[in-house]
């Protein structure tokens, strides 16, 4: 049965709140997890998502077990408010009674009492756990996680918000689960790309599964796709020198690489450093290259010349310029890179002008059309692109293509 | 229970397919179909995602008319291939047989002769449907839908891909499940709040729903946190009411308003401009505040001052406050947020300097800890703030605390 992993292990998710079935909040966690497993050999057999209602949760709970799920992994519902009813719910469905952990009290009493607040009611709630749980230490909220064992089967209770569920998960769910399972025979690895389209990546590595025994699959993950491979590790090796070839130099990077990573790591390995003026993107290539730490070491920063004003102020464009070709123009694009370079002293400079829409697009220059341009040692170079999409779209488009610019231009 | 719709109907989904149990492909049609049914005052009860294994589909659905569910959306398995089992299984789980239909064998054979192509027969397998089933066009792929009526529930079963599905799901499926479903005497609102941790936010509201009837519920959406109301329009006003009362003035606006856009409409209405120097935001400042159009009547721009070097040169700090009191202090950001304002002729300057971690803190200046500074009219205010969580949770928080910090001090 495909339901089970290779030897016997059978892995549910359970996700709960009512946000996840009223179309507010797209789940990620079973995604999270299910990736995570992959990698390791591993495979979610069922994935079941209910509202924050008791008697929905404790059915759920109950059908795992009817199924004989080796492990259960579930997230949501261990808030402090009223409607967060996981814990309970789990106690009934186990048929034992809930106890008010004194270790998590005291945990989170010295917590509060260290930014001289007042642990409220509703927060020791938060440390009520069905009897006989093992609590799961969680170092970002104020709930704990818990694990409970019966008939065989582990069940892991996670906080609901990714950046609590995530670390928690990779911490104390996966490595019992993978502890749990045989060896893995099969491997898995990642390619990233930027640049080319799905169908047309599709197209190149057409053939590359038949000549290597590897499985390969795709996912799109915007502006990005992503290759993925599977198979023994000899099929996985030769499949992904094959993908490198075939799809370079749009590939990046790998496994858990960013691409706003590989544009800082080639800055950094070349010894070089990069300032940005923004204009459509407003800001966004920026807050991509600093999301991750490290960044200081090769991107000095720049200015959002979002006005027209400011173009010539923090970028020295000359008013004549924007007044004869408009903002968004090869001369003001390639005038905003080298003056936000010479302005920093940065290595390389990046412009960017465009029109992201919904309003403000003409015949001349429509909706998606967006002027990028480096200067750099050996001078400035532009390009032109008419983006298809929507304002976020064209934002996220713009600030990708011209990093790949700056990328291509260090590498 | 919170697991119905408001008169009694029980709406479930199902989703098929090993690519979304291995992480491979974010599950998104349970979402379109809960967004879409959420508009019309109806809800999903359960969604479940299962293997495309035949035993997995059969006991799916047999679970779902366990429950006495009114309607089942299934989506996935209607595809050519071998591992596409989901007709099969659904007559195996209503106890009926398999029969090919010959008015979709003949569209498939004309539709390929147009084309000069020859149908397969593993596309003829396509037009296998349990007996019984009512046929649900599909314009845009081989497989058909269909729809099986059986114990006063109907399912409904749409191919995986959401370019099929979502055209027959808002064309055969929507509709009927609004028609059997009474006229909604419930409606629905949500209040957007930033500024208050959800369990204040809890016990300030305790009692609101015994007082008006109205269901409440509580949404954190990192880091806002709204409330939600459910009930009789009466009662939803008047929990509105009470909430806002309660609330104010962490109240920034309700249904699809968002933080940065009120930061904006407040700007606007008072005929004011921001400029912004972002040093440990990196530019999500700015990235935030023209997400939306319409920004640039109000937000002119600013300065990316990563680097000290740069906070001198765009926003003016003088070289010795910054060697004096390091980046990160009170001096630093009032002059960052006067200089922006200066070098900019706009109303206000916002200026932002912190340490978002994970590395760069010390004792004095640990993770987390960053001053926040706004210059107006009526001089320069700033606030010391020490955020909890990671690099991405304090870079947003700093943001968000920034922009409240000017909404404040424009309304």
């Amino acid at each position: 049965m495909s339901g089970s992993t290779g030897e016997g292990q059978v892995i549910e998710v359970l996700s709960i709140g009512d946000e996840l079935l009223d179309g507010l909040v797209q789940e990620a966690n079973g995604l999270f997890l299910a990736e995570t497993l992959a990698r390791r050999g591993l495979s979610v057999s069922r994935h079941t998502l209910v509202r924050d209602d008791a008697p929905d949760i404790v059915a759920a709970l109950r059908g795992v077990r009817s199924r004989g799920a080796s492990a259960c992994v579930v997230s949501g519902g261990l808030g402090p408010t009223d409607d967060d009813r996981t814990a309970a719910a789990a106690a009934t469905a186990f048929g034992v009674e809930i106890v008010r952990r004194s270790d998590w009290v005291e945990h989170l009493e010295s917590r509060y009492a260290a930014r001289g607040r007042t642990l409220r009611e509703n927060n020791r709630k938060q440390a009520d756990l069905p009897d006989g749980a093992q609590l799961l230490w969680n170092d970002l909220g104020t709930a704990p996680g818990f694990r409970f064992s019966v008939d065989h089967c582990d069940y892991y209770f996670l906080p609901g918000v990714p950046r609590e569920y995530r670390p928690m998960c990779r911490d104390a769910v996966v490595p019992a689960l993978v502890d749990r399972a045989p060896a893995p025979t099969v491997t898995a690895a990642v390619i990233r790309t930027f640049g080319l389209p799905e169908s047309e990546v599709d197209q190149r590595l057409a053939g590359v599964s038949e000549e290597t025994g590897a499985w390969m699959g795709f996912r799109a993950s915007f502006p990005e796709v992503h290759v993925r491979l599977r198979g023994a590790p000899r099929e996985v090796l030769k499949a992904s020198s094959i993908v490198r070839q075939r799809l370079a130099p749009a590939v990046y990077g790998e496994g858990d690489d960013t691409f706003p990573g590989a544009v800082v790591a080639a800055l950094r390995s070349a010894r070089s450093t990069l300032a940005v003026a923004e204009s459509c993107t407003g800001g966004l290539v920026g807050k991509l290259l600093t999301d991750a730490p490290g960044a200081s070491a090769a991107f000095l920063g720049g200015a959002l010349v979002y006005s027209n004003e400011l173009k010539t102020r923090f970028a020295g464009v000359p008013k004549p310029l924007l007044e004869e070709h408009g903002a968004v123009s090869e001369p003001v694009a390639k005038s905003l890179a080298t003056g936000i370079q010479g302005r920093t002293d940065a290595t390389y400079g990046l412009g960017i002008t465009g029109v992201a829409g919904p309003g403000g697009g003409g015949e001349d220059k429509p909706v998606g059309l967006v002027w990028l341009a480096v200067a750099g040692p050996e001078g400035v170079k532009s390009r032109r692109i008419q983006f298809p999409g929507d304002r976020a779209q064209i934002r996220r488009l713009s600030a990708f293509a011209g990093l790949e610019m700056v990328r291509r231009r260090v590498a």
